[in-house]
């Protein structure tokens, strides 16, 4: 798949040529966690990140479903099942983690770019209760957590990887979550899809373009990248249609040419013009409760879902 | 072309068959009103309608063009333009006019479907100035607006229709405006396109499927609806990219089975896909100031337009 | 108490004149339902209504508490315990209720007023369910609900009372439940009570101030108005601090002279300055959440807590 | 005045003791600036700050007037008075001044805290500008201005003076304009006056108590805040209205007790009551729209008023 086929899902770049997955040091595992559906992609060598045009690291995908549908019965099991997998990603590669910065990137005033900035609102903090009453904090028997919003650079003028990189800096946590919002190629992966990645967020992912990777190396503090897709590319989704119209058995050959052709047929306008439910606005809330609850949890380690959902709506 | 293709625009419905618009009783203008251009499509028999499928009346397509990106003395000389076309059509249909009502259509939490609520925002309302403090209001010279935003089906349990319905009666306007979303056919007409009409507004219209016709007839006080498409519906767009590509000349035939076909390979889920500008909210609410000092301009005829933006943002 | 004192409440009326409510045709009631603290007042002639200032009907205060500050369970509890006592009050004076409309009044961009458009959001709306899909309303055995949020004057143009009553008229509901913001005398009342009543909205009510009365009477359809104490009145607040500070023994003796001079030592502006707790959006939010899952639970009667809460969030 | 006397405004402690200014080190200029009455105090020896408990610095004091009832000639007028003050406070400090981090302090979530956020949406942002389209930003004759709003502790976990340290040390600004809301003694002053300083923050002030210094020693950059006060606390109101009328001649001798006995009459809740207009949302927005519209024009010296208006509103 060239690269101006706009996905940022490790799982949709392996799906469109499984073949270059099939290389040294890259590895593919699919299992189930309750009702969630995870499938892992590890690229552990240099060679294998060539291959398949992914950073080294793990890529984990989980099919959370429609969630917006979900009574609060099976809301609850996929936030648990959520905090499992964060869980089993952090201790297999972060096992000493006792500080947390929870990073929100994106443009809180555009739906579909908002749900890192709204997963924010769903984080329980605790840094400064740490700091302050650390006999309560004690008692309370919390993770040390801190959160930030850096906004976009139209809004401040600043990289978020700036941002981010100054205060990792002043108050060096020993784990970074950066959560962002994700370009996905299928109408039906959106918001019913998750992906987790120790190899954090490379340039040009997010829907809002982040233009400088976001890693342990650039920010020096390791990183964990939470996506959601909230938006299709339009001249994607055409270009599909097309492909899968013209096609015979669902093997797309790209297509440069082509799909130029249908990008300038379609985008008259230099708007960019993105796909995504029309109830986008209440299922990002769904999402980014879903989110936040099992960072919450996966953290947290004893904290009652109950109580948990108290003191984030506190 | 067929019912499933979605658009709401009488232009557009035109443009795909513009053959059967060449009948008796069906007469099209094109003209411009300073930087607006404007296409006015009558149906004055039912005949007319019968074969064009438009209910009879007076479509006015305004082209407002990007209004996101004019400064604002572009954007002041498109307020007063549509002021003038929504003037022009009241005086000419009718001239007796001396209370209104507005009523914004749609849902103000889903962003696509919040126009009508929002152009409410920005309308001077003055029923109650005029009923209590009669000198007052005389020396204001101001006209007799009231507006209304009766929310969705889902949100109420009641119909528009009948909450119109039943206001119409309380409080007896000599018209009625009706502002909605509507969904086009082609990404480049999204906010970029105002529809007048003193048809009503059909079932089926608008993004939320509005599903009782409110016009004259069933409102009981003459209507004029004013539309602006913010929605492209997904199956509709990859169908006309399918279609433009494998179609020669542009000359789209419209094939029933490749639609269907379309539309299930693109929605496996069962949300309602739209497409729409990635800034959506700043754009409504940039159209929805373009439509609501142009009905506060058309109607309060002495009012100078700073004087109008204080009185409308008060 | 003389009527400039601000109070919207019939047990801070009773508080500042206890005597007054010692007449034939008033009867007062204390008890407890779970952890909510209840006083019933009943004013049950013309005599007992003249002498007391209030209209006839039951006027039920409901201590909530500190909402804000509750664990989900504690607030779970207050929830059933306020649909007991709304169901109670409606068993009583309207045994045979089967359809109901509910009514946010005040403007839902003022905080202080935006208590009842906000219960809105969390009403569960079934008419239309039942009127189009009547084998589904049956199986799901939810009560017949519709709710509508008619704005304020300013912004409408057209009084709440005449939209409602030309509503109540469309679709002729079974009861009208009323929600709507009060001012309340005490700083210690704000957000921590609940006022329901059979006797409807009076003039002057509400933070708004509502202008017409909102009853049986005038509308066509049994009221139950459901407030809650969003503000206090600075000049009512200062004469009291100054009362309290002067007078002996909390006997506060009411000086029109006084009042008005320190109403004008405070106000010399032309603002309505009210006091509300700093936190006062987050506090709005769970007030709104408290009444209308209680609402939902009340007429509802098979509905569990975690089915209602899906079903008031979809 | 003792301390638990609630204001942020230098010119409320002068009026409460101008004895205490009459010392060497400290003085006083008043003046018009076009519509807006200006009064200046400047704190220039350390004797001097330790009599009049302020901090080293100039405080100016802008009476705007009630800005919400402006029309926008009025408004303008005054955006430009205060760009002049600005201006010349920034000239006179900091005459070599060519590039400015603005930051809004507080909580966007509760109106009386918004202000910072709020006038952050309003500021044109063009460091971004700078560093990527050199030629494009030489042509714009922009001036260099990031922005930030750090959230406050309970949000974040950090501290906002830690992250305007971190980021003030990654991007070195030549001046940081920090704006925050403030508390005032008198209701008149609500929303009414703007102060200017070039002392900083001190710990204890704005509404949301931010507890370190933000001034130049602290963050390592001039630092000028801009307050604007928005709520007035409801015991130093309450005080204020009993001595007022127990007093004579509105002079207040401060008693302690009295004060203490009035604060525990009041708040027998555990809130933080503040007294704020009704109308607090709106007027939040006009204020938001003064400063930010200000700092625009101060810095963007050939920036015309329509223009920016574009600017910052796109």
């Amino acid at each position: 798949m060239k690269k101006f086929i706009r996905t940022d899902l490790a799982a949709e770049v392996r799906e469109s040529d499984p073949e270059k997955f099939n290389t040294e040091g890259s590895k593919h595992f699919e299992y189930e966690n309750k009702s969630i559906k995870v499938s892992e992609t590890h690229i552990e060598s240099d060679e294998a990140a060539e291959t398949t045009g992914q950073a080294r690291g793990i890529y984990i995908t989980a099919d959370i479903g429609r969630i917006w549908l979900d009574g609060s019965e099976i809301f609850k099991e996929k936030v648990y099942a959520l905090a499992d997998i964060l869980r089993r990603l952090t201790d297999t590669t972060l096992p000493q983690v006792s500080s947390l910065l929870v990073a929100g990137l994106g443009n809180r005033s555009i739906t579909a770019d908002s749900i890192g900035p709204k997963c924010i609102e769903n984080i329980i903090v605790t840094r400064h209760i740490k700091n302050e009453q650390p006999l309560i904090y004690e008692n309370l028997g919390l993770f040390d957590i801190s959160a930030i919003s850096p906004g976009v650079l139209g809004q401040t003028g600043i990289e978020s990887a700036d941002i981010l990189k100054s205060i990792v800096n002043q108050i060096s946590p020993d784990l970074l979550i950066v959560i962002d919002a994700l370009a996905s190629r299928k109408l039906e992966r959106l918001v019913t899809t998750v992906q987790l990645s120790t190899a954090g967020i490379s340039p040009g992912s997010g829907v809002g373009n982040r233009r400088y990777a976001l890693n342990e190396e650039t920010l020096g503090c390791p990183v964990i990248a939470i996506g959601i897709p909230t938006v299709v590319d339009v001249a994607t989704l055409a270009f599909d249609a097309v492909s899968g119209y013209t096609s015979s058995e669902n093997e797309v050959v790209f297509d440069e040419e082509k799909y130029e052709s249908i990008k300038e047929h379609l985008c008259a306008n230099d708007l960019n013009f993105f796909v995504s439910p029309k109830e986008s606005d209440t299922i990002m809330k769904k999402a980014a409760e879903l989110i936040g609850y099992s960072v919450n949890l996966c953290f947290n380690k004893d904290l009652e879902y109950e109580e948990m959902l108290s003191l984030a709506n506190a």
